[in-house]
């Protein structure tokens, strides 16, 4: 009933980070910073995953059909557009505004693009941690917008050691009775909880969840598991 | 840096509450349960709040074209029909399978609606909850899917005393750049962070998220600021 609730979770904002450069190690630069705790689950924003891996590209950010170009290069397929906006599926199978590619919080005539494996990101993160003696979740997560509603929300990119989808079917309702398509996205779950404590403080770009069902911390992957491939959707 | 972190969020599962029946006065029975704080987001989750409103609607829960003719009822455009699925608009502007209907966690033979206006559900909980003494900011929530990616996540279908859409346009990002489109919808990331803790404990409708900046306590709607309406977006 109160935060001692074994079913409770906390989400809690790691400080101090400075800003990151190619081939920063951001397991040991978090937990030097951070008390991490064995079943903790790490959501790290992609910015700086992209930043430590060098995914970052010189663009003229006054050059529109430059900045549309880099978006169509980083696609397999351009779904809509609509003015300098196109909404692309990225060669992860992402669908997303302009295929993710970012030009906020990176220095000036410069554009930030989506790690290459995002899921081997988090695994990278998960491992470097694991050699240091402890034994998290994480989670690659960036900030998409939705088809049919406004505002954008965080999700997950890429994750390790977390189970990507729930699927909670075949178990029974509280009535008895079976339920049949419950399989819930947990770590899109996750990212926006954790965008909630980075949200609140500026330049926090690593947050942490704790309290997460330990049946939950297996091997994973969003890309085999959240992304809805061409073909898979209505809508495309 | 830890739980005492002043960015911290906690999530915590509201227990003990009995099946709800028409007519039941759910803010109360909330609080008797829970030792609610000022500043608290209650997070209910819809089937509670159409049961007590009193939306629940006799079904053959073997007649297929009975289920497909009420989700239709409850919706002014089907978008997609793929098998016994239909995903509709709502009267609310919802897209979502089948208009929200939902026949599980009922009795046999019954299915439950959305609100007629979840807002205005959320609304009622508060100023129920604003006479006991209690200023909390209310959202009704419900699981959706989406449309490019797999598993469902629980998303806001109303809400009350907290911002459904957090505009920080115009703010400067961490590189003192001007941020241009970064509109969070708040109460959908509360409600998938309300999620995690329901689903972890089963038979928990209601959850409490204590930390969210009072800064975000204001009056607001999900029908106005999160339902994108039709020909607002690229792909209805």
């Amino acid at each position: 009933m109160t935060a001692e609730d074994p079913g409770a979770l906390t989400v809690l904002p790691v400080r101090g980070l400075p800003e990151i450069d190619r081939g920063a190690r951001l397991g040991r630069m978090i937990a030097e910073r951070f008390p991490l705790a064995d079943g903790d689950v790490l959501v790290v924003t992609q910015k700086i995953v992209s930043k430590a891996e060098g995914r970052v590209v010189a663009v003229d950010p006054d050059d529109r059909a430059a900045k549309v170009a880099l978006a169509e290069s980083e696609a397999v397929r351009v779904l809509r557009r609509r003015g300098d906006l196109v909404v692309t599926e990225t060669r992860h199978g992402f669908v997303c505004a302009n295929s993710g590619v970012d030009l906020s919080n990176v220095a000036e005539g410069y554009a930030v693009l989506l790690p290459l494996d995002p899921d081997r990101s988090a695994r990278r993160i998960r491992d470097e941690l694991r050699g240091l003696g402890r034994e998290v979740g994480v989670i690659v997560s960036d900030t998409f917008g939705r088809t049919w509603r406004r505002g954008v929300t965080d999700v997950a990119i890429g994750c390790a050691g977390i189970a990507a989808v729930v699927d909670l079917r075949g178990q029974r309702d509280g009535l008895g009775r079976e339920l049949v398509a419950t399989e819930i996205c947990l770590v899109d779950e996750l990212a926006s909880a954790a965008e909630l404590v980075m949200g609140k403080s500026s330049g926090v770009p690593v947050a942490v969840v704790r309290g997460v069902d330990r049946a939950f911390l297996r091997e994973s992957s969003v890309a085999g598991e959240v992304v809805r491939h061409f073909g898979e959707d209505l809508f495309r």
